[in-house]
């Protein structure tokens, strides 16, 4: 039997100072389940802490007389202007965090100017969340494959129809970490999720479950299925090394997203970060990159751009704005990462978003 | 005068997380002085602590789009299958957890289907192990050496006998270490210890006193002697050093065996996972190795084996299954171990233990 | 509305054992806004700790046998003696800290002997801070700039009429860091700017005001504007790096002042001594070098000064002798430094600070 | 005016497990002037903790199968027969910490059967000091030199006539370093120092003031002096460097003494025991190298004595044995010693000290 489960309806302009204050802010409105499955990383946290960390093992040196002055944050990526490279990482079901769900958060990111990812697991189905977000709005969709073939090539029409302007292939949760804080809560799912619906059981699973539910025999041969059927440009999400960037893109992707899941899958891995440096050389500006995993400061977005993300994704900041503040609280998790992204433009002595592309950051030699 | 130890004698299922709350746990049904004694290490815990985190010296990149499912853990060794390269290590005194001692925990080994090591300080003979395991059990003899050897010969042949397919000599114990906590407890053995009885007075004595009985002076005659008197491959433990393994080989060792006793015999030395690098490099595939000290998670496991182990033992884990579900409980412990190295093997892209060994762990270089 | 701010009066000896002590007496009397403006850092304070855990990296070999007796800290700079080479640097709004403000601090750094650097941001003219103390008292003139140039000639002609023999440009404070204390504490300043009160509103502004009413687009062109039209030495402050290095001298700058604001602007970039590592490098002599930002120890001046300084400056320590004595609890501050350093010259080996300069540290390999 | 100090007048047999209870144990028993003064290390105690850390960046690799039983401590030195290679290391004013003093601590050291190290600072006489150690005693003499050569002609004579069979001058003292303890606690001296009467004026001076008496400005002719004078081997005291070795060699010191004054002089500079490294390196086998500064272990001894050490001394571990037992608690204390070096002997594998000069440590990289 599954309890009702009552989390925040907020809807409103929320105080903060930073991504702390609004974890611990969130923690108040957000049920324990469903916080705890949001929040929390797999096994030791080890993965987890190091995500946030790594960011001290790249320094950004201050810069002076560099003639800058507002320095401006606005990104042209694949033809379309996006306000700042901050976009809306995939997460699944954001209900867990506020009653709207996806119509709130996508409302929020597109009145802030960016990409949104819809998750595979949303709590709202592809059209509520295109309806929200309004028609100009620039949507990806995250992909968790079903074992049958046929439902994939109908969930990937159902995007395409949609006007989802990519497929983000989520490739590194072909079984859930170790979520054991989960466990502890002895968390199921709540709720629904309507876009997966014909291979997911949904209300009252583990997460264990769901993640079963999925494909794991990811190939290459997936990528190429994903190619071929969407023709949409097709990023590989779950990237931390040179080999499966050769083995995404022989198969025709045409985007990495280095990620570890925000530490919420393989614990004693490395920092997303670090792994960063790895991937961007190895990319070598073959095809752009995305970056999560860690990010809770505007330091971290510029110390990932200038490491070669194209652009850099948010996960729980924005669910915890979404729970505290709706489609407002979420848009001001991104102008928050975009004001300090802007202060630290101004100190480094950058104008431009490309210009922290070209930029060297100092390797901490006392970590 | 020796006051009644009186100990758990649990049998049946455990509920527990991760092998911190079973530590925790374990605490509570065990005796201060035995729990003191099996959970401690030497000196100012140092090298105790190092054991578990030098896994972090080592990272596990997560590798994507590998074709993976349902990973196995099954291993070939020796000709035997194994259901994972999770063994027993010898441990002293199972009775100092449970009141059904060796002839528990070897029952839980045998019902998993691994390897399992009998110390000759068990609370049981040979016989008594050999029979609660059946007579297909996969069962090892780990030999604390008598000074006299016609000891030595009568043990060896009790070994044989009860079907022992390997000989463990521990060579890092000719003292033993400053277990202060012990010291601390006041903590005497309290129970007999059958398989050396001839050599070893038994109740009452305090841990000095049960290593000064045994023989200090090993040397590769010792090995020597083991090989010839036994006919059964001979595992050396204790390695640590590229020095010990040519020491051991030469003398005709069939086996490497890295450990550091759990961090309980010299304090100030290197984490057993950090010598396995060294060691692995030295043996370059000419004999098998089996590592032990520090593992806690499946991630550890899949390191060790990453770093050139072929098998990898775990001593205090499965005590603690043993003091609170006895033959179930250890049992558990090892499907535990299981359980996380199969998400690590799906998470990291290999679908067999043969493929863990090939694979190549990130140097973490922020340590 | 304004409250009024009341904050200390002190006039005398204090006692303290060093510079930790000071800080949290200095906080009993400073009210917590103007404290928390004073004390705190940027962001996740990650620099701002790091300044100070940096003096670790290098280390002082203690040298024996160096036949030296009572070592003197006196320093010939620029043609002129300094009592050591322990300088005030520029702080904003002595009159947050006493009321008595510039005018004791200006008066006890003269009755001590050094170069004392008036703040833009100073809470009194540079009239009454030059009159208290004293016509031959060596002050420097820091400077930040208006977004009108005829402000700036002004300004710089005011401070060539009181005797100011050298302009500090602060180049790293375009922007206010991210001072989350300030905003916590609701901080506005409470006092007026008279010095640069043709282009700063003043009394109830936040720190991003004050910042964004000064000039943002700093380039080469200023300090060659500087330069021009003062005829004074021009030292560019907020430099860390090579590149700065060369921008700075090419301009014309007459010295390079290494610091990054005590911590209080940019989050996430290197301590300041390290920093000076490569600046030193850089500046190969070529003009002054002055340091910055963390210095709590005759052993941080030491090393400073070892890696590279000719002069080094104190902000925070300074402003608290003030708070807690006045004229005379500022000179305290100095006479503790000087005294400390003392010590670790007879220790090092060293007679005078130009031997200093030819020391060379021992790096930290072990952090 | 001084108050009466009153401190333990223990004698006799104490139970501990570790040098760490002892320090705790002396606290209750050593008045707290007195056990701050001996206790304490420099300004912010980061070299201090150092000495005692830096044991960690060596590792001592145990070794199997190397034929050892019963290894011996036994050291022969400059012709005479130690029990161990630990010695006593010069400490002043033993009446701190029992009324008994350096004759209760002579007397120990003696019965133990090793070398002690009078230093000028005693409580009693060198007469006292031998007579209660006996005629065999093996004593060295520790001397702060006084600025009138007098007066150190007619100390070398005494202590000549007492037998020293060498002479330290402890050079790394010539002011005292930043005790802050003894400045909160108000410390003054509450003994004599019969040694050196004739240059301090003793009972109520704060250290600095006893610092000041002695000589400062020492240099390579002091050696010489002592050298031409006493026709004693002369050892130089603080040494931490290749520049150091050279001097003192180049003056004709008979031995060196690696030593940071156990933390209490230069706060800032390098852990004793990794200079070690450096400065075994210099020596090059051409003099014996006395070693201490931070010693709690018997690994610790083995670990100086495999870096190049000859000897290893001990002193507030000493003294706080002196203080809980008297002369059979110093002894004790070198038992401990000896005890836990036997046992890391054992388990590295070593049969004599001479073995594990051979020895080669394993850098520690993950520190």
């Amino acid at each position: 039997m599954t309890e009702i489960y009552q989390t925040s309806d907020a809807e409103g302009t929320i105080n903060f100072i930073n991504m702390f204050d609004l974890e611990h802010m969130a923690q108040e409105v957000i049920p324990k389940g469903g916080f705890g499955y949001i929040s929390s990383g797999a096994g030791d946290v080890f993965t987890y802490r190091e995500n946030e960390r790594a960011f001290e093992h790249q320094l950004i040196i201050p810069h002076v007389l560099k003639d800058v002055e507002l320095p401006s944050t606005e990104k042209l990526f694949e033809g379309e202007k996006l306000r700042s490279p901050i976009i809306m990482a995939p997460v699944a079901a954001h209900g867990l965090a506020n009653t709207k769900g996806e119509e709130a958060s996508a409302k929020g990111v597109a009145e802030y100017g960016t990409i949104y990812t819809i998750s595979s697991y949303a709590s709202r189905t592809m059209e509520q969340i295109r309806q929200a977000a309004g028609p100009s709005a620039n949507q990806w969709f995250q992909f968790y494959m079903s074992k049958d073939d046929g439902i994939n090539l109908t969930i990937l029409e159902q995007a395409k129809a949609n006007g989802a302007k990519a497929i983000v292939l989520t490739a590194d949760a072909t079984v859930g970490g170790n979520r054991e804080t989960d466990r502890r809560n002895g968390f199921t799912f709540p709720l629904a999720m309507p876009i997966v619906e014909s291979y997911q059981t949904g209300v009252g699973q583990t997460m264990n479950a769901v993640y079963g539910s999925s494909k794991q025999k990811l190939s290459p041969k997936d990528v190429e299925f994903i190619v071929e059927h969407s023709s949409l440009p097709v990023y590989v999400k779950g990237v931390q090394s040179e080999e499966d960037v050769e083995r995404a893109l022989s198969a025709g992707a045409n985007g990495i997203w280095v990620s570890n899941h925000g530490g919420r899958q393989l614990d004693g891995g490395p920092a997303a970060f670090d792994s960063l440096q790895y991937v961007s050389k190895a990319v070598d500006g073959r095809v752009p990159i995305v970056f999560d995993s860690g990010v809770r400061r505007g330091q971290h977005v510029f110390k990932a751009l200038a490491s070669g993300a194209d652009l850099v994704a948010i996960g729980r900041p924005a669910i915890y704005g979404l729970a505290l503040g709706g489609s407002v609280g979420i848009r001001q998790v991104f102008e928050f990462f975009q004001t300090e992204l802007e202060m630290v433009m101004q100190l480094a002595g950058v104008q431009t978003i490309e210009e922290i592309q070209g930029i060297k950051l100092r390797e901490n030699r006392y970590i």
